[in-house]
């Protein structure tokens, strides 16, 4: 089965907004492992979009159509959608009854243009929509399926999990059974290297690499009657890789290096503390991004500026005259300073030159020396990152709590 | 002059990437008053993307691709669309030389693949890249015109900015003078409500609102012979807008509150210094966002125990025994005791409820007390935010951005 995507709405066509549900839309058609070969953009103009879904039937098997839908009259995608596969329109009781139920719960007025959006083409499923007005509906004619599903994403994505993905795997054979295996520290072209063999040799499960911000994913798909089976599939594969990338491979599934590290501190309960100088924060921030944090993020400290590295952590004069702030020696004691200030289990730290300006030829740009005080014992680690201001600092928290997460599986903790 | 984009490239009918290109360059044609009726995505297959580039080319006068212009056997975007455009390819000796500099200078071997990156169409226009190998290329023939550009959005914009915008420029017989006004506070619909009179009645210059994360952009656009006569055109609507909205009104062009504020303070040498809970480390990171920020912020503390509040800023113990740590009182304590002991003259506090857990009927998710200690006086606001907690934590940190803003314009110190 083919499959593509016609969105409709101007506001795309302007860029006022991104296409996330045709990003959202086609990942979900791949994992189901549905071909897809186009997406379409095209603007409330109903010839157009008549002219847009006759080259897409054309073409695909599964027309997928987003937006459209609502009850003003540039909202055009049903009436035309439907005229293309042939198919009348007819009133639905239930999709009116949710309508004036939406409308008197959230004590707005329901006018008269709301009604169209209780119209569905005559044997379609009509697919309710618990997050806005307009169902979504599904129609099929002579072997061709078209899928009309609401614009925003808030109603969009619920609705497809809900309703299309049970109907388009009904329409399928084989399901797929795909796991994630998370890479740090090696590029992609290196985590692809060290596993060439097996991708080159296997056609069921499958394996691919994908480059994310920070690490490598690699995903390995099984085709298979079930979920059981598929995982019977993808495990022998899955254990190799492992065996293969060590350390490097820290967790399975739809994670993070941060949130990963931060998951597991909070159920061992060891409280952490951290000093940053040149991500001004950011370290903090992604500890605090989790809910929760508190019972063991204690306390941050943002010592920006030489003066606050020594009053607020006990960096001493003579380590920032003799070594600068920049190095290996201030990061320590920043880590230090901070871990017993705070009272905490760990103290961590990062000090470095972020740009564009500040670097020279002995400490250039993108020279950051993070520090990690454990158990009594403080280790450094000099970094070389690439990129600009924002990428850098991004590189440097991610490499701090990876280079936190290896410390605490040397020593057993994880 | 009617326009569309194709985008080449598997990746994005994955979903593995969101089309953020096709976003930048339709926003960019907007800019430049040219109509775009379509975009399309199509995969790194020749025959597919032949027949959406003939497709392009009977509707439209230009023609946009973005993606395939690299090195491997799957980009075909040159060799595809030089071939319906009816172009023959030849080499080009400058980007022959610019790739060899760009291996160079990367340390990297430049393998024969990359050669082909080097051919450009007979007549065309080579588009350089400064940051990348491929180089982009404008192709014009029998009145239609073929602009194809790299995928890496960091490729892309530079190259469109710098070649692309002046050749668009150079075909249309009027341009387009754009002015941002930048309003915070009220919603897009009181934005609106507050100039409709004024949307109603123009047509030359146009006036439309558009909603940002935490501000709504006004913008006024004229349609010139030259930019001094679209200045003059917009001039007195700009005008009236400013008087119409006041202090709530607090920038023009290209910005934000956090970037705007952040000059400001450096521009009058005014040093800060932060203490934060509930945005555990995002004011400071947004402070440090901007190079040369060290010179004013001094130091941030994200105090996210009532321990911490109390031993690292002086809170006091009957405060938050009385007040609770998320209260006026204990936002007012917390700055105070920042600025006092970083000795600056601005200390600025943050405590709240970011959830999604810790609300209670009293104290609900959402409510967050920033804090303004400045020339001996200490200013709080009780905010009431919506969202989940990544909003709630952004909108109080540009709420407290745009309260500093505010009490420095009325001490008269911006």
């Amino acid at each position: 089965m083919t499959s593509e995507i016609v969105s409709v709405g101007t506001e795309l066509l302007l860029g006022d907004i991104v296409n996330s549900d045709a990003q959202f839309i086609s990942r979900k058609l791949a994992d189901l492992g549905i071909d897809i070969y186009y997406q379409t953009v095209v603007g409330d103009n109903q010839n157009r979009l008549k002219n847009c879904l006759k080259t897409a039937f054309s073409r695909s098997d599964i027309v997928i159509t987003t937006g459209g839908l609502g009850p003003t009259e540039d909202d055009l995608t049903k009436e035309t959608g439907c005229s293309v596969l042939g198919k009348k329109l007819i009133n639905d009781s239930r999709a009116l009854e949710d309508m004036k139920e939406f409308f008197k719960v959230s004590g707005r007025q329901m006018s008269e243009n709301n009604l169209k959006q209780a119209l569905v083409p005559e044997g379609g499923k009509v697919l309710y929509n618990e997050n806005g007005t307009a169902p979504g509906i599904i129609a099929e004619e002579n072997g061709k399926i078209l899928i009309m599903l609401p614009g925003p994403p808030n109603e969009l994505k619920p609705m497809f999990e809900k309703y299309v993905v049970p109907f388009l795997k009904s329409k399928q054979e084989y399901i797929l059974v795909s796991r994630l295996l998370r890479v740090v520290k090696l590029g992609e072209s290196m985590t692809e290297y060290m596993i060439r063999d097996l991708i080159d040799a296997q056609s069921n499960p499958t394996i691919a690499t994908y480059a994310k911000d920070f690490e490598v994913v690699v995903k390995v798909t099984a085709k298979a009657k079930n979920i059981d089976e598929g995982n019977k599939i993808i495990e022998p594969v899955a254990k190799e890789i492992k065996k293969r990338f060590g350390h490097d491979l820290y967790a399975e599934g739809d994670t993070n290096i941060i949130e990963y590290t931060c998951k597991k501190l909070l159920e061992k309960k060891i409280t952490v503390a951290a000093a940053e100088s040149c991500t001004g924060g950011m370290v903090s921030k992604s500890f605090t991004d989790m809910p929760g944090i508190s019972e063991i993020f204690i306390e941050g400290a943002v010592t920006y500026c030489n003066d606050a590295k020594m009053r607020r952590l006990g960096v001493k004069k003579e380590t920032l005259d003799k070594f600068t702030a920049v190095s290996a020696q201030t990061a320590a004691e920043m880590a230090e300073g901070i871990a017993k200030t705070a009272g905490t289990d760990i103290g961590l730290s990062t000090t470095g030159i972020a740009g564009p300006g500040g670097g020279t030829a002995e400490k250039p740009v993108g020279l950051v020396y993070i520090g990690i005080y454990i158990k009594g014992k403080t280790i450094t680690k000099e970094l070389h990152l690439n990129g600009n201001r924002d990428k850098i600092r991004k590189r440097a928290v991610n490499s701090l709590f990876d280079a936190l997460r290896r410390e605490l599986e040397k020593e057993n903790i994880f």
